[in-house]
């Protein structure tokens, strides 16, 4: 059955969770398939993704990675070799034992990441200094058996990119992890209009096999945050258990550092929970499949389909992305729609406005409403779009400000993540603390910040022994 | 270990097989993995599929195509619903059975095809005529366990793409089949510069659960077929063992008509067949990840190395894509690999070049070389990359226009497909005359062509009874 749009979804502060199904379904960004956890991306879900694809192959190229494709499946005694990987990822592996009516020897495990596939393969083409450095990228789906999932921040499968780097140098190494992190920065500022709070992780949190694992955290509109992409350096771990090794100049064999990186179909969960509101979708104009959709009143009167479609012409030649609704609903029924799909920028054009020659534009983003001039259109509209895209930025970073509280005590801390935001804590560096606070709040330590590591107390939050490290706690999803 | 370019690879004539997996390797386009039949997809070969598909993405966008993503796995309980679709299937899906550590009750087929998801899904959102058409299409992997496997040719995984629509009337359907394999046909000439043989499917050679289905063929070197694509018309057979129905306008509810098509790496098969030569890959300059390879002679000396890297820049605005190689490895090295990777055109530029203003070019299809005048490179990579093009296609033109022979009975027939190509034979139409041919020849009906159905006899190579039909048999990979 087609989803009736005119409907009223969820209100986001009666049932936040219920609210994020509403607008993921909704909008049609997805749909269930038969099997739990494996979603649909539906063509206005994956077009966002797209749009996500583009931009970081842009800059990925730009610090000279290469797109590559490895095998869906890894053999269980492969898998095997990476003792503390394997413990992290075998409780929630999908295996394949039968192919072609026959059972397999060594079965096989749908990819949950690549790690081992490169470095079988990095172990195979690195044997020299000039062989190095190799920065890999590939773009596809990995399974993790998941007990509960939700569509976009947590399924049996979804789709990634996994960048997977091998360097000569420890710095080289780290050096790219912090180089990624800084570009998934960028995607949130320049594309998602989401500033992330991006910094360490710690040995708790860290990724099974890394050394150090680092993160972008986005805070959700209920004070959740969410882990929305990594970086990791594995020093020579990984190296060492698959034999990889290189001759320098100086002929002496070394084993490589390694690094790699990721970001996921999450990033579109981030994107609904920043910026949604209670009529649905709110989407950044840069990541907007439809940026503009231009919505005939009346129009079956002679010129308006036609105008319609020249100021389509126009923006689409302007390089803007741009619909015209000519079907047979009512104005009314596709203005909801619209809205309910977050285009940034609704373009009403009827006979008055024929006649006067001017069209009225709507902003998704506060339903502000501005007459326009035929021929200012192009100019107007681009700077409409750049305007929503600042204020949602903008909008998204003071609630990120205004949810970063300092605190002494785990009381305090208890307080601030119970009510929605990060706790920003002194810490001594102790797993003890770490799980003291997870034990009485449930929230987790989410990174320590870069850019905010200025102690402000010398004394940790929670055991009061010496603490020179800055951590932010919250819930997460 | 680093394959060593120099090393002279078999010649095609001595051993093909040998000569193609020594290109697939040595080309570095892939690798196996430690898992017979699924490859490696190294960033070179990967390069050439991303050109690919954004050919495809571009010309799939212009008939209003969306991009989607089903799952990567299927319920056998749904797989089973189309019974001449599961019955082609079936004896080649890899199965997983163990989820999480515990046995999963309804096993999952990793996809071999997604007809049955999208006929799900389908079901689910369409229900008026509002709803059609719907012109889905997806980039992924599929499954299917082989036993004989070949780099590009015939994996246990592969990539493609798979387009799934949806309409109201048959003609739609068939249509939406036919245009999409001209969009093939496109493909080959525009970018590939290979000369398809496109036509109508045999029933016996029908995809399984298709009404009609169509193909692209191109001619290897040895003169053996290679089925380059497919398009499919569903009818409404799908539709009725997934219950999807509309209502048209006049309220009655209907079936709608379904197609599906697709493209997959095999292509980078074909491209390597038709177009290589013993010194290895030779790569059409439209789908070349390099087109231009730029060699500095004697590097050191003063003003190569800049002047290599401001022609590079030149030829990147200009839109082409260039390498300069100036590692420390001797030209002769450089020429020897980038004659192995098929690059068109190779640019030299040594201090005599320097002193007069000049450089040379030498272009990979035929080794002549030209010298250029700095003032003219951009014109003249332009020409000499639009020359290389053509006449590559021409080439294989005049080959595949060589090795179409008529032939009036079994025996010629069996002559022809022994020497390698085509023989174009008039058929009766029944089953028994194909599967004789096939019996005495191992050839097989590749298919009925498009603009080569002027009968030139009425009398069926076969058995003799009256004949209408012109058919192409060929061996075929």
């Amino acid at each position: 059955m087609e989803t009736n749009k005119n409907e009223a979804i969820t209100s986001r502060d009666v049932d936040f969770a219920k609210w994020y199904t509403d607008v993921c379904r909704k909008a049609e960004l997805m749909d269930y398939s038969s099997v739990k956890g494996f979603i649909i991306y539906r063509p206005y879900g994956y077009a966002i993704w797209e749009q996500i694809q583009n931009y970081l192959n842009k800059r990925f190229k730009g610090i000279g990675v290469s797109n590559v494709y490895m095998p869906l499946v890894i053999p269980e005694s492969l898998f095997n070799k990476e003792k503390e990987h394997v413990e992290g990822f075998a409780p929630e592996t999908l295996i394949a034992t039968i192919g072609g009516k026959n059972k397999i020897d060594d079965p096989l495990i749908i990819r949950p990441t690549s790690e081992v596939l490169f470095c079988e393969h990095y172990a195979k083409i690195v044997s020299s200094h000039r062989d190095l450095p190799k920065l890999y990228n590939q773009w596809c789906s990995v399974v993790r058996w998941e007990k509960t999932t939700r569509p976009f921040l947590r399924g049996s499968e979804f789709l990634w990119q996994e960048g997977h780097t091998i360097f000569a140098t420890e710095e080289e190494a780290r050096g790219n992890a912090l180089e990624v992190l800084n570009i998934y920065d960028d995607l949130g500022r320049e594309l998602l209009a989401i500033p992330f709070v991006k910094g360490l992780k710690t040995d708790k949190e860290r990724f099974a096999g890394a050394r150090e694992t680092y993160s972008i955290e986005a805070l959700m509109h209920d004070g959740k945050a969410l882990q929305s992409g990594t970086t990791h350096y594995f020093g020579t771990g990984f190296a060492e258990a698959f034999g990889i090794t290189f001759q320098g100049k100086d002929n002496i064999l070394r084993h490589p550092h390694q690094a790699s990186w990721g970001v996921s179909t999450r990033l579109i969960g981030s994107i609904i929970m920043v910026h949604g509101d209670d009529n649905g979708l709110v989407l950044p104009p840069q990541v907007a499949p439809i940026q503009i959709a231009i919505i005939p009143i009346q129009q079956n009167k002679e010129g308006i389909l036609a105008k319609a479609e020249n100021i389509k012409n126009e923006l689409e030649q302007a390089g803007f992305r741009v619909i015209v609704d000519s079907s047979d609903r009512t104005p009314g029924w596709k203005y909801a729609e619209y809205e309910m799909k977050g285009v940034p920028l609704r373009l009403e054009i009827g006979p008055r406005d024929l006649a006067n020659g001017q069209v009225v534009i709507a902003r998704r983003v506060d339903g502000k409403k501005e007459v326009v001039a035929n021929e200012n259109i192009v100019w107007e509209v681009s700077r409409l779009l750049k305007e929503t895209h600042d204020e949602m930025y903008a909008k998204a970073k003071t609630f990120l400000d205004n949810h970063i509280i300092p605190v002494k005590t785990l009381d305090a801390l208890k307080e601030v993540v119970d009510q929605g935001g990060y706790a920003k804590m002194m810490w001594c560096g102790s797993r003890q603390c770490e799980d003291k606070v997870k034990e009485l709040t449930t929230a987790t330590a989410r990174c320590l910040p870069h850019g905010d590591q200025k102690p402000f107390d010398d004394k940790c939050g929670v055991c009061g022994k010496k603490a020179d490290k800055v951590v932010y706690f919250a819930k997460a999803y």
